[in-house]
């Protein structure tokens, strides 16, 4: 029988979710059919639905409910259990909410939305001199976020910010994983580029119509078993998977006639993040307690959301299994500009792997050394061993140690992503930690569905999804995601299983 | 300058304003592209959100400002004044929400959904004992609502139902002006019914599939000056129009393959509504206060909506000079079913009038007879003249009077609206009303704008929509429907602008 302060938590929680549902959904529509001149007032609404949730994630009242719970020994005694893992998370999100003061909530948010259009055009001039200052006050307003949440002992200030995306991550622990990473991967890529045997491009360059290329994206949801009932695909500029009520999950995608596989991979991508939102227990309860809007119900972090969308682009997405059944399909709906290819054109196609500039259209080998790059340098601006001034050369000098090229601007250097200038910093490390929890987790479901690459090579995914489901989905934030590893995998997360996949898969494609 | 309190009223207003545009965009996308199984959690959002509008309608705080504003003499001094008409319209509002019990509104909400149920059952059934016990429970709540509004001196229950949807009209009123307008349209009816020279229907029967009507319908929208930057057009399966915020009014249509000119008219009705909420001062300010929200950028009521719509459908769209301008564009646009037709086919056929059973489906002259049906039963139903168990016959007895037809069938006679199963009563005289405003409105537009008819043969509405957006649309509330009427066409609402409009275009048309 849960006690009567818990239930309390469970409703304001819920009733925070249904706002949120609805800011989500002002955000989709924005992005999908709103017309043009509706935007200063979606902002109105935006912000009238921000600050409801705000009052009710920082009501005082709130807090005393979680200390209650917190010496509850019926809910703590197990601190492995739902509640207790529920009541862990209230605490987490309610320090979230009330640590930082108004003013620097605002200021960063007024900052963030200057500094982004100072940056629009920095990039697109690429100076960095233009966006040196903005990039300063941001750093400086980050700062000061990370040390209203405090430092733990012995931690860093980037700690605090990676608590927002990646709850119980430190600096140190990725730092761990990523060096050994970045040497390999390094070596590796540099082999790659050495190989005779490159496979050709010509298939992702057959032309294809947006329309032919949505009706194939919407075949391999359905496929996936994305509930489409529960969910839609739509076109927005920035692909995203939007969750916005227990079965409401949208995923956006963009077409370009001539490289249908950004559109095939892009949705692919968001439908693992839309598989893991369908998949939370959002119409569940608990002792009688509907779990929606409660950690219960949420995502544990951003490296497990990644680590789903990795997972179906990558890993099911670029595997010859999947092309084997996708192939005769993909000439059906898209039409015969993919009449001259085999599955294995396909196969090697997806699977280029060569160094560029551009983190977004980096494959799936050279992405997390453009990651770690930019790990390397926020971390160090934010301990204060960096000045924002020496980031282009900083940033140079590492692209080419990692990537073996020499950065021609900064356009196609430091000033490519939007991140920083509205204050993003501790985010960019999730990218590769879900590249790597995606990878670990494969190695351990292989074990576990004895003929997976069999079923995926007749398109069929249900003991997968299943898998997923049960082990990953079905816990919402029960778990810390280094737990979760563990608890999977038996072991604690690393870069040996990322760098088997690749490795087991590239070294036949490029004969090396 | 205002004073505080009134500035404060105003802010309440505009946060109300703001909630209920999120609540219209809820709404619009449950009606277009809501995946069907999100349906529970959006009955969970709409609820959310309507009761904090409720909380604030009914914060006893706007009661006492609203109080100090009306003995504030610097508003209240001048009654026509804009300050002193929002004053007068925030307490009507405030009236309106705080009046009903709780326990009531919950009552009619939930009797409500459920009779609705009960009408779709016996409608498709055509068993209106089915429907009878729940249309007796929604006739007793309905009154009980009317008794909490409070009847005026000299008035009738039915006043107060009227109130909701058009401020200030009397039942009374409504028949000094239904009344002889019934029996001359019944007599003129009954002589179109005689003539000889019927047009043909064949031009309205073209097959034409639905992406050239929507390409059809946006070239019409931009014509008539909808601003398609500020608003768009979507398919659903019962069309409306709905503002959700000042610079985003959307509409929607349906499209039938086999009957163009439905979907074609249906665009043009909501148009004409988008064209009033477009027109509105919502963007506005007053002495420095911004109007959005505020009973000064809000509509004056159905009927003065209505007529909006229903000029747009019927003035302009069933007019010769429209069909000049209009089938040059639409031979081209909706392709070659449309070749054989001159604009001689096509006006006759979009102004055939003859009785049918069904309200929606029916014509511009015969519509009317329809609502006044409705009016007098629903009226005799609320004063306690008339039994529920009595309607069917009633109905049957007058329809046959009025439309000289013989109903075979409740689903094709009391039985066919739904408005009745949810509490809406008094609601369908505002379409009558509507078309009357419209036929007024139209021959002073005409007498003041001198050349209209040759404008609109060449597609320029430019005039007209200045017109009715400087004179109906810029008031906002300020002005009583009745009231406008006086002061833009020098006369109260009267059936004989209707009947010089009808008998004008049918008699050369019917050869009568």
């Amino acid at each position: 029988m849960p006690s009567a302060p818990f239930v309390e938590l469970c409703q304001t929680a819920r009733d925070i979710g249904t706002l949120n549902s609805v800011s989500s959904l002002l955000n989709w529509d924005q992005e999908t059919y709103m017309p043009p001149a509706a935007a200063d007032h979606r902002a109105e609404q935006a912000s009238m639905l921000a600050s409801l949730v705000h009052e009710r994630r920082t009501n005082k009242h709130v807090g005393d409910l979680i200390a209650t719970c917190e010496t509850d020994k019926s809910i703590v005694a197990d601190p492995s259990s739902a509640a207790a893992a529920a009541v862990r998370e209230f605490r987490r999100d309610f320090e979230l909410a009330t640590k930082l003061p108004g003013d620097l909530v605002a200021e960063l948010a007024k900052v963030g939305s200057q500094a982004q259009e100072v940056w629009k055009d920095a990039r697109q001039k690429s100076d960095f001199k233009l966006f040196a200052p903005w990039l300063e006050k941001m750093i400086a307003l980050v700062r000061k976020k990370a040390d209203c949440y405090g430092v733990a002992k012995g931690g860093e200030r980037y700690d605090a910010l990676l608590n927002e995306y990646e709850p119980g991550a430190t600096a140190r622990e990725i730092e761990t994983i990523f060096t050994p990473l970045r040497s390999r991967l390094a070596g590796f890529i540099a082999e790659i580029a050495r190989s005779k045997n490159k496979p050709s491009d010509k298939p992702l360059h057959a032309k294809i119509e947006a329309d032919r290329q949505h009706k194939f994206g919407q075949f391999v949801l359905g496929a996936m078993g994305f509930d489409l009932k529960a969910g839609r695909l739509d076109v927005t500029t920035h692909p995203f998977c939007s969750e916005m009520g227990p079965s409401d999950v949208r995923l956006t995608t963009r077409y370009r006639d001539e490289k249908f596989t950004d559109a095939l991979y892009g949705t692919m991508h968001e439908a693992g993040h839309g598989l893991y939102e369908q998949g939370l227990p959002k119409n569940g309860k608990l002792d009688g307690i509907p779990l929606f809007g409660t950690p219960l119900s949420n995502s544990i972090s951003l490296g497990i959301h990644e680590s789903q969308s990795r997972m179906w682009e990558n890993l099911v997405g670029r595997s010859r299994g999947f092309w084997e059944w996708a192939l005769p399909h993909a000439k059906q709906i898209l039409g015969p500009a993919l009449e001259p290819f085999s599955v294995d054109d396909m196969y090697r196609a997806v699977n280029i792997v060569t160094p560029s500039y551009i983190r977004v259209e980096a494959d799936e080998a050279t992405y997390n050394l453009h990651v770690m790059l930019r790990f390397q340098i926020e971390r160090a601006l934010i301990a204060g061993d960096l000045e924002v001034a020496a980031v282009p050369s900083t940033w140079n000098k590492a692209f080419k140690d990692f990537l073996g090229l020499d950065v021609p601007d900064d356009r196609r250097g430091c000033l490519q992503d939007v991140h920083w200038s509205f204050g993003l910093v501790g985010y960019f490390p999730t990218y590769t930690l879900g590249n790597l929890y995606a990878a670990q987790f494969w190695e351990t479901i292989r074990g576990q569905v004895s003929d997976l690459d069999q079923q995926i090579a007749r398109g069929d995914f249900k003991a997968l999804k299943t898998w997923l489901n049960q082990n990953i989905h079905a816990h919402g934030k029960r778990y810390r995601a280094a737990d979760l590893c563990k608890m999977l995998t038996g072991a604690p997360l690393s870069a040996d299983p990322l760098m088997r996949h690749l490795e087991k898969k590239l070294r036949p494609i490029y004969g090396i």
